[in-house]
C-alpha cells in the first residue's frame, strides 16, 4: 500500500463504548484504548482527523432506547462528527488531499466506507473547525428549522432554545436576517450576556431564574410565532403558554428530558395546538441533505458579512473525549464543543 | 314592514343558555322560552330556520375556558350552525326565498347580520339538511384536514379517530378516493360494522374493547401515516405508538378529554415527533373558508356518483335541542345529528 510507504502509523488510539449509560453518557462509559489503522479497501478511505465533534445528539446513539438511528454497539469505536483529510483513496470521489466531514468517529484514523462522507469541506478561507459547527450539522440544522420549518416572518416573534448553543446561536441569527424578532432562552447570565451581545438576539431569558416564566412572558409581549426547540420539558411547557395563531413549533432536540423510556408525562398539547391552529413538527438534519450546500453557501456568507457569529470551545486529544459529552449537559462549554487533535 | 305583512310571526320558542355546564353541556344548562321575532334592519337578514345542527364543538362553545371564540353569554340564544330560508332582507347578497347556512341558532326565525350567513347552499338536488352534515362544515372540515393538512398518498395508511362520526367518516372516504388504506376508529360493534360496510372502510376497531390496542395494532401492519384526530386521550397515545417516518396528525376535535383547565397531563409526545419527523398540526374550518366551495364541489361530486355515503340523524322540534349535546358525547347517534323544525 502506498499509504504504508508514506510514513502513516499502524496503530493508534480509540474511544471504545464499554457500557450503556442511564441518561447521561459519563467517562466511565468509554475506554481509550490502542487499536489499528486499517488499510482501505476497495470503496473506503483512509482519514486522518483533526477535529472530533461533540453533539448533544450523542446521548441518543448510545442509548437502546427507540431513536432515528441503530445504537453505537457495545466495543466498536464511539460515533462522532469528525473532519479530516484523507490520507488513503480507493473511492474516485474523495482523492487523498481531500478535507471531509462526515462520521469517522472517536479515533485518530478512520477506515471508513465513501459513504461515510456527509460533504466535502468547502469555504477554505474558513476553520476546518466549523464544518463540525456553524459550517457544519449544527449549522445546517438551524437553517434547516429555519429556513424550511419555521420560515419566521418579518415582525414575527422566534423564540430559540437553548439561544446560545452551537445549534441555537445560529438559529436565533437566521431568524433576525428574516427580519424576525427573536429570544433567546438560555442558561445563566454569561449566556443571557452572550445571547445579547454576540448573538444579537432582541432579549434573552435565563431558565434557571426563579421568575422565568413571568421573564419570558415580558420578553414576548406579541406572544410568539415560531419556536426552535431544542429542549423539551418545562422549558417548552412555558413556551407553549404564549404561542400566537398560526405559530409553528420546530422539535431540533430534547436536552432537557433525561430519559424517554417510558415516555415521560407532560401538559397535553393537542388543545392548545387546535386552539392556536398551531404546527408542532419533528425534524432531522439528515432529512435535507439536498439543501446542504444552499444552507452551508448562506451560513458562510452572513459569516464572512459580519452577520453571524459563532463561538468554539476546543480541547486538546482525545483523552479529552469521554467526559465531555457530560460537560456538555452540564452546559459547561460556551461555544461549539470541539476535540482538536495532534 | 313588508315582512309582517306577509303573515311572519311576531314571536317565536328559542333555547337560551342559563348556566356554564362543568365538561358536557346538559339539559339543565338551557331553557326553552318564549321571544320575540324581530325585525331585520339595514344589512341584516330575517332567516326561517330548517334544520338545526348539534355539533361536538358546542361544548366549546359555551364554556369559560380558553378556546378559539368568545363563548356565548349567559341568557343568550345558543349558538348554532342552522340552514334556512330568507324569508326578509336589508342586504342584496341574500334576498328572500335564499337557502344559506350559518349561525343563525337555537331558534325558530334568527335576525341576524348578513355576515352571519357562511355559505349559500348550492347543490338543490341534494337535501338543505346535508348543508349541516356532509356538505356543510363536519364535511368540509374532514375535506380540509384530508386534503390540507394530511394529503394522504396512494397505498398511505390514514387512521380516523371516531371514523363513524359526521366528520370521520367523511375523512376516511376523502382519504378512500386518494388510495389510503383507510382505518377507522369507533365506539361498539355496531359503529365498526357501519364503518367497514357503509363507510368503506379497509378495518375498524373498537377503542372500547379491552384489546383495543392489540387490535388497531393488527389493523395497521404497515404503521400509520397518518392520523385524522377528533378525539386525543388514550386514542391517540395508542394511535402514535404506530406512526411512522414522515408522519402527519391533523387535530380537528378533542372530544375524549372532558376538560381542558387546567390541561391534563399525558405521555410526551416531542421526542416520538422528533424521533418520526412527524407533524401534529391544529386546523379549524373557518381558517379556511377561501376553499370551501372546492370542497362541497368535491363532496357532492363524490355523493352523486355513489362513492361518499353519509348517515343523518334527525330529530323534530326545538325542545329537542337543550338535551342533544349530552346525548351526541353518549355518541347515542348513528349519523350527522341534526334537528328538523316545523
Amino acid at each position: 500500500m502506498t499509504e504504508r510507504a508514506t510514513g502513516l502509523p499502524t496503530n493508534q488510539k480509540q474511544v471504545l463504548l464499554r457500557s450503556r449509560p442511564q441518561g447521561i453518557p459519563q467517562p466511565e462509559n468509554f475506554e481509550l484504548v490502542d487499536g489499528p489503522v486499517r488499510t482501505p479497501r476497495e470503496g473506503e478511505l483512509l482519514i486522518r482527523n483533526e477535529y472530533l465533534s461533540i453533539d448533544p445528539a450523542m446521548r441518543g446513539w448510545v442509548s437502546s432506547e427507540s431513536n432515528y438511528a441503530e445504537p453505537v454497539p457495545l466495543d466498536a469505536v464511539m460515533k462522532s462528527f469528525a473532519v479530516g483529510t484523507v490520507v488513503g483513496s480507493r473511492d474516485d470521489r474523495y482523492p487523498s488531499g481531500s478535507r471531509v466531514m462526515g462520521l469517522f468517529g472517536w479515533q485518530g484514523y478512520a477506515t471508513v466506507p465513501a459513504d461515510a462522507v456527509i460533504s466535502t469541506v468547502g469555504h477554505p478561507d474558513l476553520s476546518p473547525s466549523l464544518s463540525l459547527g456553524v459550517l457544519g450539522m449544527p449549522g445546517a440544522t438551524a437553517w434547516m428549522g429555519v429556513r424550511l420549518v419555521l420560515e419566521p416572518q418579518a415582525g414575527e416573534t422566534l423564540v430559540v432554545s437553548t439561544g446560545a448553543g452551537s445549534v441555537g446561536s445560529a438559529a436565533g441569527q437566521l431568524a433576525k436576517v428574516s427580519g424576525a424578532r427573536t429570544v433567546a432562552i438560555t442558561g445563566g447570565a454569561e449566556k443571557v450576556r452572550i445571547c445579547l451581545e454576540e448573538f444579537g438576539y432582541d432579549a434573552a431569558v435565563d431558565y434557571r431564574s426563579p421568575s422565568f416564566a413571568e421573564d419570558l412572558a415580558a420578553a414576548v409581549p406579541n406572544g410568539i410565532d415560531a419556536y426552535f426547540d431544542n429542549t423539551s420539558g418545562n422549558v417548552s411547557d412555558t413556551v407553549l403558554q404564549h404561542i400566537n395563531i398560526g405559530a409553528r413549533i420546530a422539535i431540533s432536540g430534547t436536552a432537557a428530558i433525561a430519559s424517554w423510556a417510558p415516555w415521560p408525562e407532560g401538559p397535553r398539547v393537542e388543545r392548545h395546538l387546535l386552539t392556536c391552529r398551531a404546527r408542532m413538527q419533528g425534524f432531522l438534519f439528515f432529512d435535507h441533505l439536498d439543501r446542504l450546500d444552499e444552507a452551508l453557501d448562506e451560513i458562510a456568507g452572513l459569516i464572512r458579512d459580519g452577520r453571524l457569529r459563532y463561538r468554539e470551545d476546543a480541547s486538546d486529544g482525545l483523552e479529552t473525549a469521554p467526559g465531555s459529552i457530560a460537560e456538555l449537559y452540564r452546559g459547561e462549554n460556551l461555544g461549539k464543543r470541539v476535540i482538536r487533535l495532534p
